[in-house]
């Protein structure tokens, strides 16, 4: 975690995802360790804060997180486009996706690069893990890095273009969250 | 549904909603009908093509779903920003949304300003519409203007700005999915 990360308020911690961009999930059981992209998740409740997530049973992230009952979700920055296609293009079980794509880790985890990041325990449901590999959890803890997210708002400029969230429309090509409309109020 | 509207191929129906568009439901059910925003959407599997979209229970959407057991996602574009903001922040339970906000709607339902629609049947699973708010569907139909969105890839260009896709950052502040990045191969 770099020194522009500060702690989001847990009633904050939908705003990370509702935008939809595509996450990072990392896991950790015993001695292994992964991180996958994954585009299709989303918040399903404000307080507490829970989200839905598609993870693939054939994954190994889905191994280590039903191992585990936890998760990270990172939210990558733009600069992290290639690594972040990288990792949703291979699988961790046979080598370590951190060091192979020259990705420094700390405990927690959070990746260097990433705009947020959040902390969550699996709730499980067995029926939708199983139907749709739909995973709910709840976040226990959240950060985010104060130079585009701070107070509760994300704050998309030009100055801090790394930062700006990834959206993946398919095949490595990610749409940006760049210029930002607002909406009149009705 | 305009002259540019072209059929999507079931197949390519969740790159539709793949970078987390905020989308719009569409919901009838006898004489009434409705739209609101979601924020809250995700595809859940390609083949059938499935989603999940969280609809809260007190909405006058959740009814209607209930009822027709059938809505559409409307994906709406960056000029629908003032209209996707009304019809997310009011209730159409005491009057018509579509002509209180002046937008014309034919059968189908697709709004015009839309990049793309989706027609889907409600997947009943009581427990997590309970739990989460949280309604499966599968995809029986899916269009795109072709300006946008054709052989099934999106195309995000100068010219077609206002068929962008909205992400919203919250308080009517959406983040237009415009510079698009082309990650490099593993």
């Amino acid at each position: 975690m770099n020194e522009h990360f500060r702690p989001v308020a847990l009633e904050h911690a939908s705003r990370l995802i509702n935008h939809g961009p595509t996450v990072l999930v990392t896991s950790a059981a015993g001695a292994q360790r992964n991180v996958m992209a994954a585009a299709w998740s989303m918040p399903v409740e404000f307080t507490p804060p829970r989200f839905a997530v598609v993870i693939d049973k054939s994954t190994f992230t889905r191994q280590l997180v039903m191992a585990s009952g936890a998760f990270g979700l990172c939210i990558p920055g733009a600069g992290l486009a290639d690594f972040t296609y990288a990792v949703g293009s291979t699988s961790g079980r046979h080598g370590d996706k951190f060091s192979r794509y020259g990705m420094e880790v700390r405990l927690g985890p959070v990746l260097g690069g990433c705009a947020a990041w959040l902390e969550c325990r699996l709730i499980r449901e067995p029926h939708t893990e199983e139907a749709y590999d739909t995973c709910f959890a709840e976040v226990v803890a959240a950060a985010a890095d104060e130079r585009i997210f701070a107070n509760g708002h994300w704050s998309v400029r030009d100055d801090n273009e790394a930062l700006h969230t990834l959206h993946h429309l398919g095949g490595g090509h990610f749409a940006r969250a760049g210029s930002v409309i607002r909406a009149k109020s009705p």
